[in-house]
């Protein structure tokens, strides 16, 4: 009996990586001699990086950039197993986790922290590239990652622009003339589920300007100073980023990718399972669990329970979920080869105490859930 | 595919039958063709008459009798399918449920109403009972219930004393020569699963008076009032009530009826499991589905869902329980053929939403416990 264990953090309460730990000991409380592999995984969104070095047994290289509002953080990039591939977590340099809620602005915030950790792994020698890019504080459409590896936007007066996605209205001219010649030998998968394109109602400003901060007026400002920066490439480029989809993920930073860099775009969990050889773990498996904190009828559309199933189903294998919270209408992840989605809460209970139990609830129900699995299996 | 749908009530939401109504139709989502059998079940306790009546196709036969105080209540016993066994519940006539928290009182509470509700049984040509205890007001030891019967309990001065449990210290003298001859007629099998002495510490005063209202002084009266009680009965049948296990089942009560009714006594859950054959309804099913409000590691010793696994086991038939809430050591139920013990519950929620969704809850925790059991026979 060999099961492979996937779950996704449940988020705000255990890791990935303390989800599949006690995930095994519910598997371990029902069958002792069950075969076990570990492969926490992540969809692409914060954790990735961690999740990546975890499970192809990598390591991170510390370096200090500028954060989302200038001032210098403590980042890292992460270096595979292979040596050879590096991932580069947007949030760790321009995340909305390391700034105060009331300082939230994307008027202000850079991703110029971001092209500096992309540099610090080019100096290394890097040239593989997979950058998740979950989490930005950010809506300056990536102009601040190209400052950072030396390209310029200067204003009419042909001074360079300040950071934010409000400099970007005064951008007359951008130069690639010393942009990083590395950056075309290398390659870039952008693990990213956001298909919005750049610009308009669908676009980075007005769809996810107001959780980064952004009133009204200056959603509108984001999206005006964001279409004159799209005209501007179309002229040098010949890309056409306004209605592209995936150039408006990341505050647009997604659109410079596109269109500056040798670069290819998937879903996230996708590329997670990719690196993390998901499909080699699965070679004999019996079954897969895999889990988040929350499954409903959006978790079909490209979330970690979705992408680990589809991806066990292509090899045969059948896949539990589990979830802190189950929803409605779930029978549409049936056709993942899913068997039972279930709740780990074993009793009426708040989301405190689900988050603060999360574990011992996993290993109670995954004993439960694997009894009745293999129940039929096991005594005949 | 037979499952047999055989679980108790959730307690304070949803009743044995909605419970079995609700776990149908998880059946059906998840296998449309399966064939069910509903056999809604209770342990002994209230909702007995109510089960047997319903899963065997018989009635109730409705009558006025006295009530815990005395005063008038509607009552009613039950007939079951086979036209010839009566079911006494005795909560219908001297139940708690019958009266004000505020007047409970065992001092006062009498057992007469069950006396009346044989009676009418008797009258009615019935001599086949199935007495379910549980849920008494009372602590009068079934004095009560004898005197509806015939039997007389004379003070010093020759009056018959007066109803509950603090009259009892007054009986001088027991006469049997009015007691109904129908009863020695009759068979009574006693369903509790009570097994403490009439008197004691471990006694029904001591036990089980506190929560029918008694206060410390108000139990030591009851306790010394059994105990008259019990000597008195020596002296006239030769039984030792004092320390007989079961004699002090609902109050008392049940000593009267080892003492002068041709009686047997057996666990709550086995009698409901003989009189509604479920071991016919078993035959050739391949998965039971029981459960109730709460399991614990109490629900080993004896409540429906052991009892029903433990049924099922015998015909090497395994069972999944359900609960709203699932507590600790479960484990213990292994030995009964338990697959596995699932909550319902399918995210964070009060005790009070959970009774209220109980039904919806039922229906898609049963789906995907059924597709997991299932999973491998018919995917094959």
């Amino acid at each position: 009996m060999k099961i492979v264990i996937a779950p996704d953090s449940f988020k705000g309460s255990v890791s990935a990586i303390d989800a599949a730990l006690a995930i095994e000991k519910g598997v371990k409380n029902a069958f002792p001699n069950a075969k076990t592999v570990m492969l926490p995984v992540a969809d692409g969104g914060e954790g990735t990086l961690e999740t990546l070095v975890t499970v192809t047994d990598g390591q991170k290289v510390h370096t200090k950039v500028k954060g989302p509002h200038g001032k210098e953080v403590n980042a890292y990039f992460g270096v595979l197993g292979d040596q050879s591939t590096c991932v580069i977590e947007m949030a760790v340099a321009s995340g909305l986790n390391l700034i105060e809620e009331s300082e939230r602005n994307p008027l202000l915030t850079t991703t110029y922290g971001t092209g500096e950790l992309i540099n610090a792994a080019l100096d290394k020698g890097y040239r593989n590239f997979v950058l998740a890019i979950g989490g930005s504080a950010t809506n300056d459409g990536g102009v601040g990652m190209l400052q950072a590896l030396g390209m310029q936007f200067k204003d009419k007066d042909g001074n360079e622009i300040g950071y934010g996605g409000g400099e970007l209205g005064k951008i007359h001219h951008i130069s690639t003339e010393h942009f990083d010649q590395r950056i075309k030998e290398s390659t870039f998968l952008i693990a990213s589920d956001v298909e919005n394109p750049l610009v308009g109602e669908q676009g980075a400003s007005y769809v996810f300007g107001p959780q980064k901060g952004a009133t009204d007026e200056m959603v509108k400002v984001l999206d005006q100073n964001l279409l004159h920066y799209a005209n501007l490439v179309e002229d040098i480029t010949g890309v056409r980023l306004h209605d592209m989809p995936g150039a408006g993920a990341a505050g647009g930073i997604g659109g410079s990718f596109l269109a500056f860099f040798p670069s290819d775009m998937k879903r996230g969990i996708e590329v997670v399972l990719e690196y993390a050889k998901f499909d080699e773990s699965l070679n004999d498996a019996d079954l897969v669990i895999t889990g988040e904190g929350k499954v409903d009828f959006q978790t079909a559309y490209g979330k970690t329970p979705m992408g680990v199933s589809q991806a066990a189903q292509k090899k045969g294998i059948p896949t539990i979920i589990l979830a802190g919270s189950v929803g409605e209408n779930i029978q549409n992840l049936y056709q993942y080869g899913v068997v039972g989605i279930f709740s780990i809460i074993n009793q009426p209970m708040s989301l405190d105490e689900a988050m603060k139990e999360a574990e011992s609830l996993l290993e109670t129900s995954v004993e439960q859930i694997c009894r009745t699995y293999f129940w039929n299996q096991v005594n005949q």
